[in-house]
């Protein structure tokens, strides 16, 4: 998927939302882990409840990986459940893979083949990312700015130039691929560095995390974050796949997607 | 397995080599391919053939992912495998993990059941090393310096402070564990700076990575890092699993296995 296609599913369903499918086997509703691939029937039920306000799927790798073999069945199940279905919706493989050379080149090669986009971490340079960008119509998801409490340990450390690391990281993953094949990661809940994020990369598309749950406001990430063509996945998991635990949990999950689309829809308005 | 028993096994066998588990289907001699499942087939075969030379066993995620649900069978089958029939021998699973909160619980459960040490990515800082911290004789390791053309767009980016990135992550992530449950990578293509490395971290295991087929002396890197226990794991691929391509692949890796413990005893000798 390109950049032109994104941004026609967001003004076509007036959102800019990323559902996470970060299933945990503990939380599913208790009804449904009698099933042989509970992960999955679980995932199919959020899907079809959520997919008519997003406009991004965003499986988180950890999950899967937990229930090892069974669990890969399970994302690669949902991976081809969405892309059968919901052909224009995209979906991201949250994985932060970080590795280089042929291993880098292994990675890109197991996920491509599943999802459209892959969350990869910087540390180690161009070298994750390069494998990444070779494939037509997908997206390297390059960590930059993130919200957890410990994000000061590195991104945030000043560099001699100035600058904290994450600038550094934005300003030079960005001449490695395009705004047409890269995106960033950027925290909701630092909505005001938004701005600070627009003035290096005005351009590319941010992955927001970070709103709901972990307590960022969707109009501040719209008020700092928005460019020409919105320019914003907001990713939201446990506020919508866990936002109830008995039998109306895919409603329950329709419900909180539908709320925050029409938050959204409203933000988008200049868009539409 | 603590660091008193891993430098046992060390004085043991005369050899602080890592072998890589890198294992590529594509690179598997013909005569395995017929197997149902030739990735095992292959390690298993490597595994005995270099475990007389070896303490510790690295198989790198990526590869087994690409497979997916049977590359991950793969995996767990040859992790099981060692630890049945080498129990005293490290595994260390490369996955180079860097995830946060319950995702990085998620890893830490997923791969603690099968390895005793699994690669991290520091940049999210602490969040990501924490769960893997709280199992018992199970080892977090973490990417300082490696050796990658890349690893200078941000690892070696000059701090505020003067510093180097990658000595502020040596630096910070040694005070989140102990030399007994954290180890760091630090490639041998750059030996002379295990020199700087061994006074930020005089007590910790270095994992070395980049001997052999990346272009590292052994000598160097043992001169530079070596510890009063040790402290290294040198790793090698390529250099072994694929030494021959032949029905000799076997022998021809225990052969280049044996040629790298016989240079570690000597370099080891104060020790033994």
């Amino acid at each position: 998927m390109n950049k032109d296609q994104l941004f026609e599913q967001i003004r076509a369903k007036r959102s800019f939302l990323c559902v996470g499918l970060d299933t945990d086997v503990r939380k599913i509703p208790q009804h449904l882990r009698v099933s042989a691939d509970s992960i999955f029937d679980f995932n199919r039920a959020i899907i079809d409840a959520t997919a008519p306000y997003s406009v991004a799927f965003k499986p988180n790798l950890a999950f899967y990986e937990e229930n090892r073999t069974s669990g890969w069945r399970s994302f690669e199940r949902t991976c081809r459940y969405i892309r059968k279905n919901y052909p224009e919706i995209l979906i991201v493989a949250d994985a932060k893979r970080g590795d280089i050379g042929n291993t880098s080149e292994m990675y890109a090669r197991a996920l491509s083949g599943f999802a459209d986009a892959v969350t990869l971490a910087p540390y180690m340079g161009r070298d994750t990312v390069d494998p990444f960008l070779k494939y037509e119509d997908k997206w390297a998801v390059i960590l930059a700015l993130t919200s957890n409490p410990s994000a000061d340990d590195f991104e945030t450390l000043k560099l001699a130039n100035g600058d904290p690391l994450w600038k550094e990281v934005l300003r030079k993953a960005s001449t490695w691929g395009t705004p047409d094949n890269t995106m960033f990661v950027v925290g909701a809940t630092r909505a005001e560095t938004l701005k600070e994020v627009r003035e290096i990369v005005p351009d590319h598309f941010l992955l927001v995390p970070g709103v709901g749950a972990q307590g960022g406001s969707l109009e501040e990430v719209a008020k700092y974050g928005m460019n020409a063509e919105c320019g914003l996945l907001v990713n939201s998991s446990r506020g919508i796949i866990y936002a109830s635990s008995g039998v109306d949990f895919a409603e329950a999950a329709a419900e909180e997607a539908r709320k925050m689309q029409a938050e959204m829809s409203t933000l988008l308005e200049n868009y539409l």
